[in-house]
């Protein structure tokens, strides 16, 4: 049964707006030796499966610097300091797409990547959902909002359309996995 | 409809062993405008959902330094340089559970966080797997092998237990949109 490793210090390395990057100095529960680890370090994000009264799912498009692509994806971004996942869910959707809900749920929680990002991303359904503003972009935003039924989503997902992989097991835990909170 | 930056120049900023840190200066397509974007780039990883005659899923737990958790995984790493990712997915499943099979196919791909995150990673399907060797671990590893049931998979999903997005992304493939290559 492996231990966890004991942190001996933790130094921020690099500020890059998004994220900062940081060397953890731990000791090995083997045999004590001690070795430097790196780790990426963002804001915990949320994103969003916001489903209209005639069950289709509100779906972005927008450039994606990290993979220097177009995606197929749903709402979401990072939390602000001082909010709540709940909070970041609602500002998100309504930012980004012009909808909003009365009617949230939490759904889902995923580690996005364990090995070495350290933080969490949380998924909300947001049932009901309506356009109650229009939307305004700054010189570095352009979102394309789309109506997408459930059937075309999963069919997105196996032809690669849809390859976010935080979207993806969003997803999951809607159509196959829900938890509740 | 969104439209793709165009890159003006790409700069390597930081080298940190397992990714590296990039600063993307683009233009925008609204207004030719000039942004910084900053970039995380690891190689390419791949995974692994290993299946035993008997129908259980070749599980591991180990240390993850990310987010200071022991996690409950499928075999999986980095893409060594100049190997295919068919050829990095035989060699993981075998160095961290001493698993081996004949039968392999690619079931996914999914891009990790394409806000930031440049690489993919590929989800291979090993069927018929058997215990072949033993594993022997470094200092710096220490790895749990478990068979766990599709029906106890889906309910740590549920529960929590599983939370590392990557996998949870490969099970989707596995258990409902296995795409065909």
């Amino acid at each position: 049964m492996p231990e966890k490793w004991k942190l001996q210090k933790s130094t921020t390395l690099n500020d890059y707006r998004i994220f900062s990057t940081k060397k953890k100095t731990t000791v090995s529960p083997k045999d004590g030796t001690i070795h430097d680890f790196y780790v990426v370090d963002p804001p915990d994000w949320v994103n969003i499966i916001a489903v209209t009264p005639a069950g289709k799912i509100v779906m972005i498009k927008q450039f994606r610097h990290g993979t220097d692509e177009i995606t197929f994806e749903i709402p979401g971004g990072m939390i602000d300091s001082g909010e709540t996942p709940a909070e970041c869910a609602r500002r998100e959707l309504l930012e980004e797409t012009g909808f909003t809900s009365t009617q949230w749920k939490q759904i889902g929680c995923v580690r996005p990547n364990p090995a070495f990002i350290s933080n969490s991303c949380f998924t909300f359904l947001a049932s009901g959902c309506e356009r109650t503003s229009e939307t305004s972009f700054d010189t570095t935003e352009d979102i394309e909002t789309l109506l997408v039924s459930p059937p075309e989503i999963k069919q997105h997902i196996r032809e690669g359309v849809i390859d976010h992989c935080i979207v993806i097991a969003a997803f999951g835990f809607y159509f196959h996995w829900e938890k509740s909170y």
